[in-house]
């Protein structure tokens, strides 16, 4: 049987999503309790792959096993998760369905505090203490939506992504109190994209670069002019979509 | 000089505000690092004992010292406080002022995730999975509003507290989500005391008491009836007024 989970994760204390050596990732916390409850190895695929201190709302995976109920499946996983994950849906699906390949949209959120320091926050927000001239972001923000060559908002070496161009249908700011609530949706997104948009959009707003820069770099990628890789704290993948 | 702070913390690492025998209060953290700023030993006077596990978004506390800038002072003490708690606010006052004696109001918030398991409101609200009839627990919210005595909805001896008559001045539900947001404004609150209104409501809202049951708790003080102390995470100090 193919099985399609839908997890949230306070990301903190993980190096990311994928698994990788000498470090805890989610998938190896995942696996390992896949493994008591399914008595065999088992790999799973991701939709996204969220770095180090992400958070996620909905990240989607999918993996093979052997038929079980899926409430009760649901149930025994979240007994053997740690309490910062939690599976949210649990279902059986079609043996073509594939938690990368097939996904059509996926929307991540960014908060900023743009006010006092905020012990609830910790980690779950980007702190700024200096003023952002918000209409500037908004022009900007404009600047990032549709099709685009997306090579200078990605820190992935060159050769490793040949198609760099990625398409965003939406990009929006709401405030809320002292919260900068950015969310974007786009078909794909590339290694620290969405983190070195927001860089770019603060550079923008604080006048360290004008709209007049984020234009070269969308027009001639390159890689070493949007660095401002924000804090991994205040991303959230909230969505995948299929 | 008299000074007047504002602090916000997550209550979750700690015993409770006040300093006790064997266990570390919130007053002892903010104790030690006003004694590294003073070089002398400070005792501080809070608005309200927050219980073990109880968070704060504006706690109020006093004390005496010698003379320190107040834009220096905050940044100091948040310097040396740990990170689950953050002061917002530093005010020199009148040496007449009195962070308990003179409170006029106190609001105070609590929080039910009545959806899916988050792991983002671990410790920051109260989880429950069965139905809620809103309509009976906002009728008997109607009861608690004015002046009454509340003994039954407090854990303190009877002996300790000789005046158990509190006014709340407003008593409100908001929906948001999977979560109700409750929002408590009164003059004073007794031992536990919110956390046991929300707990007799919780018994309303799933028919294991009638609203005539909590009628008959408030018209005759019982410290026997009124006994669910809900989880201290999802109760929130909002704010106190003088």
């Amino acid at each position: 049987m193919r099985y399609k989970c839908e997890i949230a994760y306070i990301g903190t204390r993980y190096a990311g999503f994928q698994s990788q050596i000498n470090a805890l990732a989610i998938q190896d916390v995942i696996e390992k309790s896949l493994e008591v409850i399914f008595k065999e190895k088992i790999r799973i695929i991701m939709a996204s792959r969220t770095d180090a201190g992400v958070h996620a709302l909905a990240q989607v995976f999918h993996f093979d096993a052997t038929e079980y109920d899926t409430y009760r499946l649901k149930g025994a996983l979240n007994h053997f998760l740690p309490d910062d994950m939690h599976i949210n849906k649990v279902e059986i699906v079609d043996k073509n369905f594939h938690a990368r390949f097939l996904v059509k949209a996926k929307t991540y959120r960014y908060i900023i505090n743009t006010g006092e320091s905020d012990p609830f926050l910790k980690d779950r927000a980007l702190e700024i203490h200096y003023d952002l001239d918000l209409d500037k972001i908004e022009d900007c923000m404009k600047l990032f939506i549709g099709k685009h060559d997306f090579a200078s908002f990605n820190t992935t070496p060159y050769s490793d992504v040949k198609d760099q161009v990625r398409e965003i249908y939406d990009f929006r700011m709401i405030q809320k109190g002292k919260l900068l609530i950015f969310e974007i949706r786009g078909n794909g997104f590339l290694k620290n994209m969405v983190r070195l948009l927001i860089g770019a959009l603060i550079d923008v707003g604080r006048n360290k670069k004008t709209i007049e820069d984020i234009k070269k770099s969308l027009a001639a990628p390159n890689k070493e002019k949007e660095r401002l890789n924000v804090a991994p704290g205040g991303l959230y993948l909230v969505s995948i979509e299929y």
